[in-house]
């Protein structure tokens, strides 16, 4: 058998999760899930939405899972991960790129996690009634928001920081009784970047039985938009090497789909204030242009020298372990 | 062994169910229920409100339900009716008296079943963007409407008709491939009143086949506040002559902890604009004043020569399976 047929087959039989996706949710885009060979991903439906916007962005959704239930499945549970794996769809969970959607009621936790909604960010860039974002001045943690992270404890929602400040993640990091995580992140190590995050970070949330999916968005990558495969993997590598093999995952940012206004939208405080960063052109790293070019990334990790266990930690079983955790199942 | 001590293991036996009851939730009408041996309940949660603002009533509805646990559990499907007898418990099935809370989004249907509720009324008093109450000129069923009990139908909520006018009553029954209701009503063979159903619209939704919950609300009786159990056993008997004994069911509209404030809200067009009726003094019927003298129902049944086989349809057997029915059990 040949190393590439080792890494097809050794695909096909993983648990294949993508931690963050934000992309333009139509059947091309599941269509190329399944090509990608995923298992389940968290896909965002709020961001700068407040709670019946992001309630509206759900009814489109629950739509397009009846439109393509040939292709996805929703997922409230881990064994529903598991039941898209034996039924060959990708399972969606819902997430939140920011925690806007609960407004002031904690009530609405609750509320969103009875719709599917399994995994939540603190903030976005900015700062809301819980904490502060990464694009500016962080306070900390509110009074408010150590009740938030309570609820999302209580209830199984997973507290995301990827793009909040690092006051704020300390301290939700130290509030929270669940593990926590950086759903798609990258090292500072290997580029300066104020959403990457440092040594020292990783390691905290580590320590503290948080996990960390890693992102392979260009502007965030060492060599920017001329990325390879090889560039993500080696960023993969150097999370592992701080936070170990068990606590690592896939989260790669996929934005596939979405046209300017969507970058513009994204890329400004509330979705039309400041702006708070340009990204330029986005090119996806050589070998990981779309979504259905996932299994190159077993192989890729395989390429690496890993064993096929630990490839297989990495892009999904570890994922899993963490949201059954979460979850409290 | 007394009548008495018959009917009181009757009732403790059964299955007992309240298709309708608007009173004030706190816990002393919770431990009212337990006293009433309630099974499950029909408890509305909007009336006048919008999307977000039920979305609070639920909220509220959820922590009542977590501080008064070892007396009420959320009911989603009629195996926890089951089980609701199994612990001693009522079960609280969520209920609108109005679909004006789906505004104009058919999607919110199916966040609202996933989140505990199995049955809204079509129209309250007045027009709405699906139909017209009973206490003004009623056009009909309109497009939306249409579309509303199609989508109704498919997720399972029961269409409710208590308070909706009789052309879209008519149009409802024809319209839905599921049986709808009046969960509350009185029969206008024993008092003319705008809420009571006229004997052909009691055999209309029979013959259609629909159910019926009958009221014991005392302005619609013939006797008013006057009124006793036997009255109101009077309407049921009535009731079950016309549509038969397995379509029948009970659908108390107990207020029971409102004050005046809510008796102004209600009695109002949107719950503030132009006044549609006056109560006066409203006194439940000599017997049957709180839903803790539930008891005395199976008592006054039985002691109206019914058989116990009959008396448990009537007190809740009926009422399970409809609700399996439309709920697609």
């Amino acid at each position: 058998m040949s190393d590439n047929n080792a890494a097809a087959l050794l695909h096909r039989d993983s648990i294949i999760i993508d931690g963050l996706i934000i992309a333009k949710w139509d059947r091309a885009l599941f269509e190329d899930m399944a090509k990608g060979g995923l298992t389940a991903a968290n896909c965002t439906v709020s961001v700068w939405e407040d709670f019946q916007a992001t309630i509206d962005n759900i009814v489109e959704f629950n739509q397009l899972l009846r439109d393509n239930n040939d292709l996805i499945r929703p997922v409230h549970t881990t064994q529903d991960i598991l039941r898209a794996k034996e039924e060959g769809k990708t399972g969606i969970m819902l997430g939140f790129q920011n925690v806007h959607a609960f407004e002031d009621q904690l009530g609405y936790i609750e509320i969103f996690k009875k719709l599917g909604v399994g995994i939540a960010q603190m903030a976005y860039n900015t700062q809301n009634l819980v904490g502060t974002g990464c694009y500016e001045r962080d306070g900390g943690l509110s009074g408010y928001g150590r009740e938030v992270v309570a609820e999302m404890n209580r209830v199984g929602v997973m507290c995301d920081l990827s793009h909040v400040g690092p006051k704020t993640s300390e301290e939700v990091i130290l509030e929270s009784k669940k593990p926590v995580c950086y759903s798609h992140c990258l090292p500072l190590g290997l580029k300066d970047h104020p959403r990457n995050k440092s040594d020292a970070e990783l390691k905290f949330i580590a320590d503290h039985g948080g996990f960390v999916g890693v992102t392979m968005f260009a502007p965030f990558l060492k060599n920017g938009i001329n990325s390879t495969i090889e560039d993500y993997v080696e960023a993969i590598d150097y999370i592992v090497n701080i936070v170990g093999e068990d606590s690592v995952g896939i989260g790669t940012d996929f934005t596939q789909g979405h046209d300017q206004a969507f970058f513009e939208w994204i890329t400004h405080d509330k979705g039309y204030a400041r702006r708070l960063t340009r990204f330029g052109e986005i090119i996806n790293p050589k070998g990981m242009r779309t979504i259905g070019d996932f299994p190159n990334l077993t192989q890729a990790l395989l390429d690496n020298g890993w064993p096929a266990s630990k490839v297989q930690k990495i892009m999904g079983g570890n994922w899993v372990n963490v949201l059954k955790d979460v979850w409290g199942e």
